[in-house]
């Protein structure tokens, strides 16, 4: 797919009262933090639901969505805001703050599979029959366009940055984030859980394979591949793909909390993970940019 | 005392480089939230706390400071940047939260007395014997042109606002606040739990008088009474002063949560609580600014 930036401005206009800018932490000269977490739902995933809902005729089946749980809680927020049904499948894995989230806003909670790629295929069976129309957490166009509004937003906030760091799962954001800033000069910074190496593996392979699924943060960057649609940008875009540990997850959250009083979910610390575990070193004069994507876990879980 | 604006902006460029702005978060045209809980150490705090350290020549023995936890947070935050020794008396009110960042600061920690007011008797005579430099919560000059930076920088951020509204404890913040809003036209709401009416009956008696101190919010807002440099900037500049029982504080914490992923302590979800349970009623067509002062709670306390 063509992944425009003329693409991803015709998103924001499109899902503009719908979704929050959301803003950036100044931590200093050489780190600012993007607190998407704080977007309506919890996290960026409203951006894609809603780009992928108002492009379409909503038929009256509603929307159907699988997901770890982040992305079933912006189609369930998207749907009430839009006034139809929603029925999300969610893995055995997704937590009790995900699932009471989605049920709060009204949809229909289906719990199944172990992972996300098993409720992934119960949705598509539910789909064929029901005649809702498809949200997919990742591999869409609407979807890639509508993530990719975090990063125009953040351009604009902060035209300064050098390097953006990014968590991947099934790889929407980054997909929609390495599209905006093709051709730039800013570098965009890949980072997964050791235990969810999607798109490290993908682009070893030199395309979408599968890879493990595990972990703190299985239950938000849990997909089993990347999507067909992001690769090709990633392949371009990428800079670097970095992989950190559940421990350096973990100490990641309790920085932000200790140092920011920002609760963030695993998979929403995860690329900072990269920059405080030395992981991924930013190069001297760097003004780094990272990308906090979600905050739905329970407050007291920071421990 | 007199609080201009030109001494607002010579303390806001004192403390550049030594607190963070602060974002804004835009929930509607008509609501905008001042994350000022994203401050350095958890709180305005740190604001007031180095404008008046680096308006003094700072003695050997170090400073001295009486808090009910965010000031003493604070000071010892900017004591450990400035490097100098600091000693910390809080009531037996102050949560593990807030003791726990006094020490992690290096502070020296002293716990004694039911409530706030035993602590400033005790930092008083610790001032007196060591030589330390007394830096008040709220009563001192240079401590309300610091906590006036949050407005000045909201102002800057949210040109368009009609009201603030604003919680109080001493009255440190309220009164920079005021002072920085004087003749704008925009009208400063002041903010109090039932539980410590310390404004409410000082605006009712005509001078700061003693209140009760009690509830949910008393380890961040339970001053015996309201400051005397603060209380004729209040006079001036506080358009209405409203109070919220201890159930809307935590309602207006759980809202903060459930809507914005903001893990905010009692005493700063109490502005909102004003807003969210009807005990103020914006005007038609206000658009108001919230100010989200402090975050030194367990995250987990939420429930």
């Amino acid at each position: 797919m063509t992944l425009t930036r003329n693409i991803i401005l015709g998103a924001a206009e499109r899902i503009a009262g719908h979704v929050r800018q959301t803003p950036l932490l100044r931590l200093s000269a050489s780190l600012t933090l993007k607190l998407e977490l704080l977007q309506a739902s919890g996290s960026f995933k409203p951006r894609g639901a809603f780009n992928r809902m108002l492009s379409a005729t909503l038929p009256p089946a509603g929307v159907v969505a699988a997901s770890g749980g982040n992305h079933g809680a912006a189609v369930a927020y998207a749907a009430r805001a839009l006034g139809v049904p929603a029925a999300i499948f969610v893995p055995e894995i997704t937590g009790a703050a995900k699932r009471h989230r989605i049920a709060a806003y009204g949809a229909q909670l289906v719990v199944g599979g172990a992972a996300y790629d098993e409720a992934r295929l119960a949705s598509e069976a539910f789909a064929t029959e029901s005649g809702a129309l498809m949200v997919h957490a990742y591999d869409q166009a609407e979807v890639l366009a509508g993530q990719g509004t975090v990063a125009m937003e953040l351009a604009a906030q902060a035209p300064d940055l050098t390097h953006v760091l990014v968590a991947v799962g099934g790889g929407g954001l980054i997909g929609g984030v390495a599209a905006w800033y093709a051709g730039s000069g800013v570098r965009v910074v890949a980072v997964e859980p050791q235990g969810c190496p999607t798109l490290h593996h993908a682009l070893a392979a030199g395309r979408p394979v599968p890879a493990p699924v595990g972990g703190l943060a299985a239950d938000s960057l849990g997909a089993k591949q990347v999507g067909a649609l992001m690769f090709p940008l990633a392949q371009a875009g990428v800079a670097a793909s970095v992989l950190v540990p559940d421990e350096a997850i973990r100490a990641a959250q309790q920085w932000l909390w200790q140092e920011c009083r920002v609760v963030a979910e695993p998979g929403g610390a995860t690329a900072l993970a990269a920059l405080l575990s030395g992981a991924w070193v930013a190069p001297a004069g760097a003004r780094v940019g990272v990308i906090i994507c979600g905050g739905n876990c329970e407050p007291g879980s920071l421990g």
